[in-house]
């Protein structure tokens, strides 16, 4: 199967090429990317032997940002070091008349960087509002301030959007010619993420509507 | 927002527990995980820095297996070292009363290890095959064998599933007790992974049909 990793795993660090070196295109292929999937996978090293953990990424301009508990072993080593953000969302499978030839449609950021951490409290406030109001514009502003211990107690981190690489794989299936008589069905099963009904806290207060952030949510 | 990573990122090496040890419980927790999504996240290091690399992976028992291209950087790093694979499924966004309290549920698996690699080429088509009939349970029978060449081509690896751990979260809203007079809409946005109609191959033979396993093909 040439999945995303035939293409990816050729990938070499020294082959990366810096996205801002490569025009408005890359960049906007990046950026649609970052902000179709909050869902990324970061990647350190932690005594000498790498760990890769999701979280919630969000994009501002030129920056990625993500935030954890303070403190913890993990975030402590990634505030230190070179970590590896990708974002990737599986658009679909690729069924071919071969074996080696199926293949999946996806889309998927890579990000290489130091992370930069941001410790002014105010700032750190305004950039987790960030990641409300990027997923639900305006909620941010409904919700109650949050607070000195709160802020204190989270640690959010950044990453530059210039080192890295997108891939997208988004076509059919393609054979050897010599298998096009083969007698089996061939196809893409296209895959997206579907946003069910909001399930409402039963302890809402009465009278509160779905916020129209939440009945218009999208993701993928 | 009490994301993954709050719990995740708390994780460290040294507190990971071996899978095996934990009960059939946790074992039955990690292999639906694993079944329930081909996509994965493998982390190596690669000069001394971190990579993540999506692939996608499939169980035979008690391992996990992923393949890729023969001969790329980041595969024979990964054959000589140990690797950490990581399975996420992002089932929902949780809308609190305070931003800190927003939350994501999610399903997550992190394995360690030591790939092992697959040589022998008639084991190496009975795994790939795996792969395929995992998915599509009897394709593989219905497709041309594979080519030597191809086997030759392709790098099978695996993990054994004992060291790691699997996080769940799937519950709804949680706030401080003080918050819940707060007049703003609260609760859970599911997601999942739809499956939309098949898209049939131009040059399919005529007279095929969508077989059953395409039909009712399901994800997450």
């Amino acid at each position: 199967m040439a999945t995303a990793s035939n293409d990816l795993q050729q990938t070499s660090r020294s082959r990366l090429r810096r996205i801002r070196e490569r025009g408005s295109y890359d960049r906007q292929v990046v950026n649609g990317i970052l902000d179709a999937m909050p869902l990324c996978h970061i990647a350190y090293v932690v005594d000498g032997s790498p760990i890769v953990m999701p979280t919630l990424q969000w994009r501002e301009g030129e920056r990625v940002y993500w935030h954890a508990s303070n403190g913890g072993r993990g975030i402590k080593a990634a505030m230190q070091q070179e970590v590896c953000l990708t974002v990737s969302l599986l658009d679909g499978l690729v069924l071919a008349r071969s074996g080696l030839h199926h293949s999946a449609n996806y889309r998927s950021v890579m990000l290489f960087g130091q992370p930069e951490v941001v410790n002014e409290p105010s700032q750190k406030a305004q950039k987790l509002n960030g990641l409300i109001d990027g997923l639900f514009p305006g909620r941010s502003a409904q919700l109650r301030p949050m607070k000195e211990e709160e802020i204190k107690q989270t640690a959010v981190l950044s990453l530059p959007i210039t080192e890295g690489s997108a891939k997208v794989r988004n076509h059919g299936v393609v054979d050897d010619e010599a298998d096009y008589d083969q007698p089996v069905w061939c196809g893409t099963l296209p895959l997206r993420t579907q946003v069910m009904p909001p399930e409402p806290d039963s302890r809402n207060l009465s009278g509160l509507d779905v916020p129209d952030y939440v009945k218009n949510f999208q993701i993928g």
